[in-house]
């Protein structure tokens, strides 16, 4: 019930994780990272201690390598966890980037996007667990059903293959807010203009069993003309008229196979 | 003020049109649409009339053209207006597809998405508005306004433009969720598992000045690493491979003229 926690990581990932297990009133340890400005502020956040030097790495039950996916092995392989928990947080990298003298390895991967100054309420969010020892699932098991109503086992291949999913529903779907910014900007309009069509279509797919059932526009009704003028008024923008077309391609042939 | 109102069409348009135009105090004097199923259940629930025929259409001082962007020109070219203001709601069209016979032309197109079922509240919509009389801009502005909060004057070239963004930040990004759909299938877990991920994509981005500075993931990064992996993961798949290349590549030129 009390493990003793130490977030390692100073991002936005260890800062969700750090409000939200002090939300909970089981604050972390320590948060230990380099950069003593940002891992400080969330320290003080948390009422928690802070630490920058591998001495001073505090004992727990469990570390939560909250840093980049890239990161990961480097910042575990410098720092000595006993016979600790120890999970990292990342989708895109299996659990076996943690050094293998680790003797309890683990994941802890919440399936949502973090920024700076955006709190999130980790209650809906997926938390994706992975462990190699009963100790290990007992601990981040634990912890995460205390943070999360969405709790899954997934293993490092279906991990990867989820967090590619990720990568279209939030950071392909936001390219697409790009663009439609650089399209108003031309008509003098701001991104403002967008906002209202941008939530709604959001929260329709959301409330839907399946986004297939709430694809509209030219393309999902093979609608030529329309198709047929938006790749003229396109054709100085390579890289949207080449999206565009896919993408159409791409819906259409969808929605044929429903 | 009292403006006798016939909207023209049954579908997801025409719903919306006619049920804000109720709440708002003033409903249609009739729904007129081909469709008696769609346009009855329209009418009952506005406390108006329905009609099919052409010869009952009902005098009015304004006509909206709710039919989809292609059927515009046709369904108007069958109706007889005398003096009134005829204006469509289509974003595609220019407003010289209603017939040149018709006196007082005008356009009247909410950058919305709509749905059967779906009830959307109008106020926040922007209402896109053209005409080529002052008889047009008065009465389209004075509807406008009682509907919106967000009412601007926009010309068929300038609409059409922004039509096209919508395309993108709608139609293309539900496409990101189907195809994020498809491959959380194969990892075993349902659409609902990106949902959180979906609705914080959207807000975040609505809640800044611009989506450029709420882009995250590998692409945005140049993460070679990740994307090598995601490729590979996706070689079986061209046609998401190939988007995956694509819009990747466009969100890092997009981050580097920032």
């Amino acid at each position: 019930m009390a493990e003793r926690i130490v977030i390692v990581g100073s991002g936005n990932v260890a800062e969700a994780m750090a409000v939200a297990l002090t939300q909970a009133g089981t604050p972390p340890e320590q948060i230990f990272a380099r950069n003593a400005e940002t891992g400080g502020a969330i320290a003080r956040k948390c009422g928690c201690a802070y630490a920058g030097e591998a001495a001073q790495l505090a004992p727990a039950d469990l570390y939560i390598i909250a840093v980049s996916d890239n990161a990961v092995a480097k910042v575990a392989g410098g720092l000595d966890f006993g016979d600790a928990v120890v999970a990292h947080t990342a989708g895109s990298v299996g659990m076996d980037v943690l050094p293998a003298k680790i003797k309890n390895r683990a994941v802890f991967y919440p399936l949502q996007t973090f920024s700076k100054g955006r709190t999130v309420d980790l209650k809906p969010v997926p938390l994706m667990l992975e462990a190699e020892t009963a100790k290990g699932r007992e601990t981040v098991e634990s912890v995460a059903m205390r943070l999360s109503d969405s709790v899954l086992w997934v293993d490092s291949q279906r991990r990867s293959r989820i967090h590619l999913a990720a990568v279209f529903v939030s950071n392909f779907a936001n390219y697409m807010y790009s663009a439609g910014e650089s399209l108003v900007a031309e008509a003098g309009v701001s991104f403002d203009i967008l906002k209202p069509l941008i939530t709604e279509t959001a929260a329709k797919a959301v409330a839907a069993a399946s986004p297939k059932l709430t694809q509209t526009g030219p393309a999902v009704r093979n609608d030529f003309q329309t198709k047929a003028m938006h790749v003229e008024m396109l054709m100085e923008k390579p890289n949207l008229k080449n999206l565009y077309i896919n993408i159409s391609q791409n819906i259409w042939e969808t929605s044929k196979k429903m």
